[in-house]
């Protein structure tokens, strides 16, 4: 966090002021939670923001409380991953972190209310959040350590309406298929965050330097991180596809993934580092790959054969591209990253919807069983053939990138600068 | 912890030895598990020493097992809030929770044996001794530095008695609804901690000096602990008020109160911090006095904006005492507080009681559809008007007070001289 | 992890490569999720790989997939047991847990295979992978510091085939219960590090030095360690034995454990160090002496009194044997155990193991009611007498040594040198 002058100092107490009043009135007015014995927050499929929409009337599954736990420890580990910029990095994020979980139940919620003219707040829309509050620290990733606080409240307060805009747009008008945010969180927050850094790029003050060496302390950080994610991320990336009575396959090529993906850090390490040593961060990001890689496809991977060639590839991008990618984008397209979101995030999100989409064309009853009513239920109904639905996975891909680094760049330039 | 002398280190020896000897024989004496069949520890509604008294012969929600998980989890953060003290510190807090938990389970089941005649455990008794943990550990923040290990253990023996007394009187004999603990955990805590400190006054050794200017190690511990906090805390808050297919909203209004609080710190800490940084520990303390204050009004908030109305002003209260009030406690009161456990549990407590006999006194039928059987049986029933429980809440907070000071008083008086 | 040359660095880098590569094409021909009506990996009795033998056919308990999270959560307390040695050593744990667990999968399944003809994979194949894991963690802790991440690599490698041979004599063949692995985990995996470690000695580089003087950052991680441990590790010890409508038995009694062991620490600890400090490595080794001794006896314990008494005695092991035992250990028998999981693991798990084999000869009817029928289905029914199971319980205590101790001593010479 950059030093502040005075003036900016209360510049940013009273933004901060006006922002959490703001809120709060916005939230006296129109939030509400939601009656007893009402489905919740998603009883119409049409407009439900998240990933609830193809089954709206089964009651909540239980533990979906915790899996809301164990979403917020998803968090636990991205402000791990912000922490590589220092100690200072992590206060900063849970700051951005406690605004964001408001705003976005609150953005989420209006678009509930423009199409229902009601919002109710409960279990569900804490989920929806948090997926939407994991893509906007994501996006801080990107920026962190060149914008001071205001910058980041303004891109937080940007950021969560144009993910509930492409959320929108890709889960309920189009049915897109993607329990663990590929699209939705890796590949989206990874490219708003880079846009935002482009625009915000300052010539004479940033060198494209190497980013990785920090001392002592952010590997104790990287550690608690490492070991947050092996244990929550699986839960997280299928925090929406819990059935009952099934066999949890994403759960599981979640966890052959990061197992996989940790392995590809082992065989590339020593070969682009010639000091041999093996740094924590090194393994949180190929697992932090790993997992993004699994967002769209971890539910519909029928082998765990599949999830450990997926994750391996998966970890094969975070090295090399801190490596190859990195001073190229930093030198030509004038880009810094400094936690590297695009090799962690960027890449292993639009590898693991392609994957997701190539998959989804392969999709057959023979395979899937029961499950897939449960995914693909226009497919399933027939009404649609695996074909179609893969068209309109890919096709998801584009909006996302058109949607984040547009937003991105007007949010940098009209907000930011 | 002091550096203590070898005779000082045997007779900790010692003590430690013969109070493991005297809680086993005790054990083998009195304790049991509970039959297979029978509700467990809190058969009879008038003799359960905590929040279950309202629904003896409901059996166990699925999940329970996990929610004293969480509420040991909750441990975790409190001994990283008391780590502010130093490394040593967070070895010394886990040996007292070690010998809290089984004190605790012993005492409270000595309760239960005066009034039925026999002592069972199980996992309700488990939550119990957790709350009663949580309590001293708080205590424990407001000395920690100025006593050694022996006075430690002689205020666990002491404290956790007085908890129980307190907790019985209030939640068994008088009918108070203090699901989170507002009361009978922080305020108590708190308190009780104060009064040793006062105690335990040297005007010769101590110094009123700033207790916040430590390295840079705390500050791992207050990351990892407010993440603990963020995840674990809310399910603590709310562990006996889990029901099934309604909205958790003691978890969510916590969840809300957490975010506003922590949004106060950055509101305040720009103008009160010249320098500008912000710290980890003061969002530590905010998401603490969050928590706090959600203790009794989390289960009874109706709206969310409540929930971000009372916890923004719970997050003003610990950078404002850590400034202003603190001083003066030490410099006219005599009253050291290591930790600022009177600005991060006592005040949030005493606050968060208030506001939950606010809203006892507007509770309706109609605000709280079925809930309100759960919540106040006795004026679900009609025997009770929500007035009179209003009444009976609030006098349970200078009953509370009395017995935390003048237990606290007594023990540091006739105990840890 | 010692610095290596060019040409190990490539080694590393292949045989990782090749390791992965081999894992894939194994899993790509023969492993397959389980069909979705399937009882899961353990359909039948005989070949039920992990402690589910005794009721193929009960579906999965609600909370079954959290159980893998907290086994998980297992391997970060021992990732943080083994961070003593430094942060380095944490890189090299999680990969090797990394390969562990996929390898545990493949060879487990082959077992399976063999029996049945089919290799299928489930959340169950994941816990039992878990525990397989554990041990080799438990291992790697001998050698940690004195082997190459080469030879780490093949001492998982056999580890795991081995810990799979003993796993099926034990639980299959014999019908030995034993759910948390006192002598499965502990007791193997300690014994087969240990005479790894034996094999390895080199008697002009190897000096027998205290082993507990690190630095202070490994302080962080044995506190996260720690208040992991509390917090999991009960749960991991009792993953198999969750039953509905039961008090917990398993978990409870591993509380109780730690808790008696914790402060067995305090009593042991002034009195052996002069210095008086209480350093949060011994509380760990405590903790994790407490867990160890709880493995087998943690279900078949029926008053809280045992648990403390055992958990007592455990406590005790740790700073007894690093003081007195270790330097024996390694000056007459050569045998150096870097994190001192000999005292840890080793000696808990063998007594823990005694302890079991003691309570299942007065198993009876009476004691354990409904449960008897799921500790020990064949004495339940009459076909075998609590006596016979007894001596299967003692007699599995050498084979395991025997195993371990004749296993790590050929993969010592014949893989590692």
């Amino acid at each position: 966090m950059p030093e502040y002058t005075t003036a900016s100092r209360f510049q940013l107490s009273g933004l901060c002021f006006l922002l959490q009043i703001i809120t709060i009135i916005l939230f006296a007015v129109f939030v509400r939670y939601g009656p007893e014995s009402s489905p919740g927050f998603c009883s119409q499929v049409a407009a439900c923001p998240r990933h609830l929409q193809t089954h709206p009337s089964v009651p909540l599954p239980p533990g979906f409380r915790d899996v809301h736990l164990q979403a917020l420890l998803g968090f636990g580990l991205l402000v791990a991953f912000l922490s590589r910029y220092g100690p200072g990095s992590v206060a900063i994020s849970i700051l951005i972190m406690a605004f964001a979980i408001q705003w976005a139940v609150l953005i989420q919620g209006f678009l509930h209310f423009f199409l229902n003219g009601k919002i109710y707040v409960g279990a569900q829309s804490m989920v929806s959040a948090d997926f939407c509050t994991a893509a906007i620290l994501i996006s801080t990733g990107a920026v962190l350590g060149r914008v001071n606080p205001v910058q980041m409240l303004l891109l937080t307060l940007m950021g969560v309406i144009l993910f509930t805009v492409n959320e929108y747009i890709l889960l309920s008008l189009m049915g897109v298929r993607d329990s663990g945010g590929s699209l939705t969180v890796h590949t989206f927050g990874a490219y708003f965050g880079l846009m935002v850094s482009r625009i915000l790029h300052q010539p004479h003050m940033d060198k494209c330097k190497k980013q990785q060496d920090t001392g002592n302390q952010p590997d104790v950080f990287a550690v608690v991180g490492t070991i947050y994610l092996w244990i929550f991320w699986p839960s997280f990336t299928s925090a929406t596809t819990v059935r009952e009575n099934a066999e949890p396959w994403a759960v599981l090529n979640t966890y052959f993934s990061l197992a996989a993906s940790t392995l590809a850090t082992l065989v590339l390490s020593p070969i682009l580092h010639e000091e041999g040593t093996l740094r924590m961060v090194q393994i949180q990001d190929a697992t932090l790959a790993g997992a993004a890689m699994m967002g769209m496809a971890g539910e519909m991977l029928v082998t765990p054969f599949g999830a450990l060639v997926a994750g391996f590839l998966a970890g094969l991008i975070p090295p090399l591209g801190f490596r190859f990618l990195m001073p190229v984008l930093c030198s030509r397209l004038k880009i810094q990253d400094t936690c590297g979101v695009h090799n962690v995030h960027g890449l292993p999100g639009i590898l693991g919807a392609l994957l997701g989409t190539l998959l989804t064309a392969l999709a057959t009853a023979d395979a899937y069983g029961g499950r897939l009513e449960f995914l693909f239920p226009l497919v399933a109904q027939g009404s649609w053939t695996a074909t179609d639905q893969a068209l309109c996975q890919l096709c998801a891909l584009p909006i996302t990138l058109l949607l984040a680094m547009l937003g991105g760049s007007l949010t940098g330039e009209f907000c930011l600068r």
